[in-house]
């Protein structure tokens, strides 16, 4: 940085710390994250801080360049290809990632900002997970820019957020079974409220209204992306008179629920009812048949989250932006077309 | 820090410049991992630092609290267990978690150190992972204490670590089996030159032994760890005239190679023959039936060595340690009494 700019950041300060009627040390802690300041004192600062376009670029050489990335649960076997993704991408740039889980809470919890601010890191990624509007202002106001990875399709409007496509996903898994020459295709949902969910389902009825066959509503059970659906639902569907030769879960963790079922009755997979499933875990290679299933992009998601984290670092004009990745089928053992219908055990 | 430390600190770096026949920004510069200082002149520095017993402990006060947790290789369902393990403990002392991958190699890579030396951590975990003899000591000049987590069971001599019981392991899944009424078991094992699978078959042996049952060499199948093995050995087994009842498989991935063989042959999961892993991944409880497996405490060994890290940062003196934690079994729906011998599919 030449003496010029150093400078002319003082001056910025020097004012700011005048026109909030502080000491230079108090815009400095606030700057700095650090404790000892009121909350509207800091408010008022980290609002001025913003609107005199104050930025603490220069700073950074000198730091270890670091990325935040945090999970709302990091217990899923999801997260291991997204930390695989982002962490893929801070090595090629040299950089570390710094991990932290924020619990049952939708945001980290209130004393994270303080630790990022103490870390500086270059940019933050968000996974199934939102900033609390003080947050982000903090953010902002440092230029630390934030990415949310949301396989759930909610992403908050003024958030840049990478997701994949759902309805895509349903359309294909559907349009799979039809091919096989299924025709009674059962559903099992996941949740009303999230959208990749009801962007499975329609792509699930779209596949169906393509060849003409109406949604039958006994064919579509609600759940809630848990294992234990699969296998109540999976009963209720499997006991019934016309039961469907194939159904489709909204997850994999369903339709691993849905494999019990079927064994449950004394039925076959893929020989007296096709599975598929949504996602593509680890698992989903060593159940047997092994799932056919529709694959979520996970690690090149959180790959392009960590591409777009940096691309806004060093031009944050470009503004919010959503990014959906392709979906893709995996087909596996637990897809054939159907056979005759043979009583159960 | 007091003025008094401060100005005896300096007095150190002046006097090993002096001794290193080298400036004060020379020191400084190895001090702080920054580059520009050739090879021997690094290493004379290091010695002269380390002998002289100079501690930057003082300087962590100010910096981000880190902790650094090198993989070999993050892709296995195993890793998610030790970045959670390693992850608690650092949030209860308030400090945040730095990820690195060294790939391939069975060590970081050169520029790795660098990269730590910037920022600092309070202490570094390896998992499955050495240190050269190089990182390591300017790891301890810097008194970065290191702790590898070590589930395969070899330990270098000078590092502390942290693994699990594998012969109680091997011992407890075989000992079930024997008090199920088998009396044939076949082993799968994992590679002869490491000491976990040395340590499991070893176990298996012992509980033979208690009860009077010799080894047969035919029932002892060597394999790698992988999902081949079992479908492959197990095939090898199953297809015997006096096949075993019951198999003890060295690890998960090849307990689900050996239902892959069973289905192959149309023998049933547990009617035909029972199944034991080894290890506890998450899609133990999603293969059906879901798999009886001894499970390897791995978020708890990540905590204990995320905990002894930490008390040697407070006592360096502790010196070099192996904990190794207690196995369990996890009985599950793959293992039952064997039933009459029924012909092959």
């Amino acid at each position: 940085m030449s003496e010029q700019k150093v400078s002319s950041r003082r001056a910025t300060l020097a004012e700011i710390a005048l026109d909030a009627s502080v000491s230079m040390s108090t815009v400095s802690k606030v700057l700095n994250g650090r404790s000892g300041v009121s909350d509207p004192v800091r408010a008022r600062i980290e609002g001025l801080l913003h609107s005199s376009g104050y930025s603490r670029r220069g700073a950074e050489q000198s730091q270890a360049r670091l990325l935040e990335l945090v999970f709302q649960n990091i217990d899923s076997e999801w997260s291991l290809a997204i930390i695989r993704g982002v962490d893929r991408v801070a090595r090629e740039h040299g950089m570390s990632v710094v991990l932290t889980e924020s619990g049952d809470r939708h945001s980290p919890a209130a004393d994270w900002i303080e630790g990022v601010l103490k870390r500086r890191p270059l940019g933050v990624i968000l996974v199934f997970s939102d900033l609390s509007a003080d947050h982000k202002r903090r953010l902002r106001t440092r230029d630390i820019p934030f990415v949310v990875v949301d396989p759930a399709g909610d992403p908050a409007p003024d958030v840049p957020s990478i997701g994949s496509a759902n309805w895509a996903g349903g359309l294909m898994a559907t349009r799979h079974l039809l091919e096989l020459g299924h025709r009674r295709i059962g559903v099992i949902t996941g949740p009303e409220d999230m959208m990749c969910s009801r962007a499975r389902v329609s792509g699930y009825r779209a596949a169906l209204d393509e060849v003409g066959i109406p949604i039958d509503p006994a064919l579509v059970v609600p759940g809630t992306f848990h294992y234990s659906d699969g296998v109540e639902g999976g009963e209720r569907l499997l006991r019934a008179a016309d039961r469907p030769t194939a159904i489709f879960a909204g997850n994999d963790l369903q339709a691993f629920g849905v494999y019990e079922a079927a064994r449950n009755l004394g039925l076959s997979v893929p020989d007296d009812v096709s599975i598929v499933g949504y996602d593509d875990i680890p698992s989903a290679r060593w159940v047997g048949p092994a799932l056919t299933t529709v694959r979520q992009p996970l690690a090149e998601m959180a790959e392009q989250a960590t591409r777009l984290v940096l691309a806004l670092r060093d031009d944050p004009g470009r503004g919010a932006a959503r990014l959906d990745l392709a979906t893709s089928l995996v087909v596996r053992g637990s897809t054939a077309p159907p056979a005759a219908q043979k009583p159960l055990r």
